[in-house]
């Protein structure tokens, strides 16, 4: 297997982006990744897009044909297939890319996902949602996604002392880091008392423990290492691309409080990437609920079982802490136009990696890892990504 | 890239199905595909998954994890990746396994198709057919994906002297072949009045022309082929997987009698392959409306553009012609389960290299063809199957 490395990155804002349709989000991400990269289109040798609402919101399925024609492509007749993991698609496609340049059997590979989510009803959408879980034994029962993951930070608070407090600090310090970041979609700060006080989604979850839905569109390229250096002086290295599922119903699971499929892929990445968590620098993971991000720190290594309350109450993961997580603002901050989420937090950890992240920079950021979760953990996608040089 | 094999095959019946879950269907497809490869669950690596309609039809995202559950896998945590492209979904699943075993990535690889498509109101079928096309600039004015083959259908009447007989005779051909089928949705014989008599969709195309929705499952084992032989005396060979995109509205194209992304996938393919069309001995081949086959042969290069009907009316593509196509019966006689097609196709090029498909057995079989696309060609996949000793 070859080396892999993302040459270029664009990214659309995040939000409700009444402008812009499906396929201008596409072209505009596109776009910014080709000039990034300095690529020419006839240098492309495939797509893969991550996508999951593009049939029930747009009505349009089909689109990894679709937007290599929108993006005046379709001469050059080039494979172009679509993903879907749940809101993990992005990350998904990423893996697909990267697995096809890593094979040699394509080198010059645009990774795109893109979701239109904010020009529907909210019954779609809770439809939507209601569809990464187990449909038949969670969803037609009355489950929700919000629900579900309510009972897991229940259980958590229960069995570890996890405080509302501490759970709730994962939002603030999201919106901290969004306020950093001009494409987020919530760019104010806010308080444990906002978040307290929001109102409940599925007790003891509220609004703003939830990520939004949102409209968006991110794209990168990717190269093998080697002729990396023809297309951009910082690229970054993909040193881990590790995809694993698990029980898709929460009780089927031993413990609610892990996600089984992100240890696996976690231990997996470490090893393909030979590091170990300490070494990581930072993170960019999938906080969908504040208590996601909870599990994540833990389930990643960052701190032990049970202890990611605290070790998010005393700033370790704020972004000048020992382990930066989400300095885009995460989900949470950013908004999450689900397909597009996984590509963008590529996007946040190549600009980090190129030290071009603004006032959100990290100092000395040589290794970022991705961290992308399907549902409530049916799949989880870890990337871990350095710069070399 | 390493070689790679099938290994297993299982497919359930196509029809309407009242009786059997998407769960069930696959779970069926599973285990025939595991116990004739001999493999036990812990030897299988990753899993891919064609589908396209869950998400709208059964209210469930989120498949590739789902699948690995039900077939009571999660414990092994394996990479589980749903992949859509319209119609082709099942072929681009066989696809993306092939990379991942030719890669070096896997070993053992499941490759499924499932739908579940006659539970649901009509008004939901039309709507998802629309989405394979162009929705914005060819659904959203009126136009649906028979009438754009009805309009395909015309051209090729006008400017190649084409006759309804001659399209109407791949009805005829294959409904014959699917009477020998026993997986088939129609088992009965027609004749080229029925077609003609049968309500009209849109004209010149009949109900009789086109294929139909149905429910379904076909799942496959691959491996290297290297191990091969420890699963199966008689691993078939697939010696060329390619993908390719054109525009996916006809009104982008230079001619809507040809499908570009199948040509330009058959020259890669055949040159991968190492063969020449002549040297194909029978094909599965796209045939989602009698039109559909006759343009697929002519952009396969087993007769000339313009001449299809005229090789489809002399009996050259009959199961005991020059080259047999859709020996199984097709789209049009087993069913279109979309997202299981493309993996069926397989199936049957496996049982006919195998010398097992019973009283449609192809004598002296050696290399099948099978080829399949999405919409009106935006993606075409072709693989080639070869049994070699």
């Amino acid at each position: 297997m070859r080396e892999v490395a993302i040459v270029g990155i664009g990214t659309t804002k995040f939000g409700e982006l009444w402008d812009k349709s499906f396929r201008d989000g596409f072209a505009e991400a596109g776009v910014k990744a080709i000039m990034d990269a300095r690529v020419r289109g006839e240098d492309i040798d495939a797509l893969y897009i991550g996508n999951m609402s593009a049939g029930r919101f747009i009505e349009q399925e089909h689109i990894g044909a679709l937007v290599v024609d929108c993006a005046g492509l379709a001469g050059l007749n080039i494979p172009a297939t679509r993903v879907e993991a749940a809101c993990a698609s992005g990350a998904l496609a990423l893996r697909q890319a990267y697995l096809a340049v890593a094979s040699g059997c394509h080198d010059i590979v645009v990774v795109a996902g893109v979701e239109k989510m904010t020009d529907v009803a909210q019954e779609k959408i809770e439809d939507l949602l209601a569809s990464v879980i187990d449909r038949e034994w969670e969803g037609f029962v009355g489950a929700t996604l919000s629900s579900l993951y309510a009972m897991i930070a229940r259980l958590h608070m229960h069995r570890y002392g996890t405080t509302r407090e501490q759970i709730a600090q994962v939002a603030v310090k999201n919106h901290a880091n969004a306020a950093k970041n001009p494409d987020a979609q919530f760019r104010r700060k806010i308080t444990i008392e906002d978040v307290l006080g929001s109102p409940l989604v599925a007790d003891p979850l509220r609004v703003l423990d939830c990520s939004s839905i949102a409209d968006g569109a991110s794209a990168l390229i990717l190269a093998p290492y080697e002729i990396a250096k023809k297309y951009t002086d910082t690229p970054i290295h993909i040193t881990a691309s590790v995809q694993k599922s698990s029980t898709i119903a929460l009780h089927d699971r031993k413990d609610i409080t892990t996600i089984d499929s992100t240890v696996a892929a976690a231990k997996e990445a470490y090893e393909v990437a030979g590091v170990r968590p300490e070494k990581i620098d930072f993170a960019e993971v999938h906080d969908s609920y504040t208590i996601t991000e909870i599990l994540a720190i833990e389930d990643l290594g960052f701190c032990k079982k049970g202890e990611g309350g605290k070790f998010t109450e005393d700033g370790k993961t704020a972004i000048d802490g020992d382990i930066p997580v989400n300095p885009s603002g995460g989900l949470k901050g950013c908004g999450h136009p689900l397909g597009a989420t996984g590509v963008r937090q590529a996007c946040e950890i190549v600009q980090q990696l190129r030290g071009r992240a603004g006032e959100r920079q990290i100092k000395d950021a040589k290794i970022g890892l991705a961290h992308s979760i399907g549902g409530t953990g049916g799949t989880s996608i870890i990337h871990i990504f350095e710069r070399r040089d």
